[in-house]
């Protein structure tokens, strides 16, 4: 298994960390998305819109944070990771999409325009971050996890760029149960240092 | 089973078009984004994001365009839909998750710009655009759909916005594989007009 990735980025993150949660060997094969070899001819063969992570498992390319987390869950992981009930996976899936919307436009984009001079309205990615980050505080408030009382993807999802919203200029001390989760992720064994 | 929608809504209607694929009854109910009903605070108990489309099914509330696509799927459709099988499940879920991010920071950004006056940045939306429809015209080039050769959620997810894209000043002119590919999805059997 091969993984396609940047230290940078978040979205690789999270990738790593699922694989280090599953105990799963794999080659990290470093593109160097500052020097933009996510956009070269070969790269591009892969991954069309030039975006890691990519994901090649013995030939099947996969490309999309969201999408590899689903796949490896359930090629390699258990129903803890992603439940095959349907409304259990659902509920884990709506996360997903957070992380893939709400999050994305928010510390994520906060983030880029800070950290890596991506040029985007640093204002409204700001407003976004607040905004989600009030939502999942109210909803872990009494959950210690975002569904289903364990750790899913969809905590593997979301976590990365709330942990990172310092680095887009978005404070969580407003945001107490969104600090305890993301202290209790780090605690999970297996876990990994943030991307620098 | 019931759905929170607004007409004007592309994320809705998706929804409504895989309903009526099902040939599921569904009781419509009516919340006016235009006048702000999402974010009163009787729906926001439904869907902290104020957002549509929720689908409530018996009691099982659920938020999320593409996670409502997955439920129904996995509930009410089969394998055609939503396959089981880890690959094609994977394959599935990128374009779902292609609907959530670039399509949506594309064309659907763009008609919210152009036809509600959404404050937002009407260049990047369009570059946004015709960056996925060369992505998606490439990739529909030698496919009839984005996947595994049969309709899947996958273009139920991606197709509305992309077929609305005039509204937002884009023009699929470019792109006459993602226009054959339109037209097909509205020759299947039970499909809907778009929103208005």
């Amino acid at each position: 298994m091969k993984l396609y990735s940047h230290a940078v980025s978040g979205n690789c993150y999270k990738i790593r960390l699922f694989l280090s949660f599953l105990n799963l060997d794999c080659e990290i094969i470093n593109v160097d998305l500052l020097k933009g070899e996510a956009n070269q001819p070969k790269f591009l063969q892969l991954n069309p819109l030039g975006e890691l992570p990519v994901l090649d498992d013995n030939g099947f390319i996969l490309r999309d944070s969201q999408a590899i987390l689903i796949y490896l869950a359930k090629e390699y992981g258990n129903e803890q990771w992603l439940p095959q009930s349907t409304r259990d996976m659902a509920k884990v899936m709506v996360w997903l999409f957070t992380a893939c919307n709400e999050i994305a436009r928010g510390p994520n984009d906060a983030r880029l325009h800070d950290k890596l001079q991506f040029d985007l309205d640093i204002d409204i990615a700001r407003i976004n971050s607040d905004r989600i980050l009030k939502i999942m505080n109210d909803h872990l408030q009494d959950r210690d996890w975002l569904e289903l009382g364990h750790p899913t993807i969809a905590d593997i999802a979301c976590f990365p760029y709330i942990a990172l919203s310092h680095e887009g200029g978005v404070s969580l001390d407003l945001y107490p149960h969104v600090e305890r989760w993301v202290v209790r992720m780090f605690r999970l064994p297996n876990s990994l240092p943030l991307p620098q």
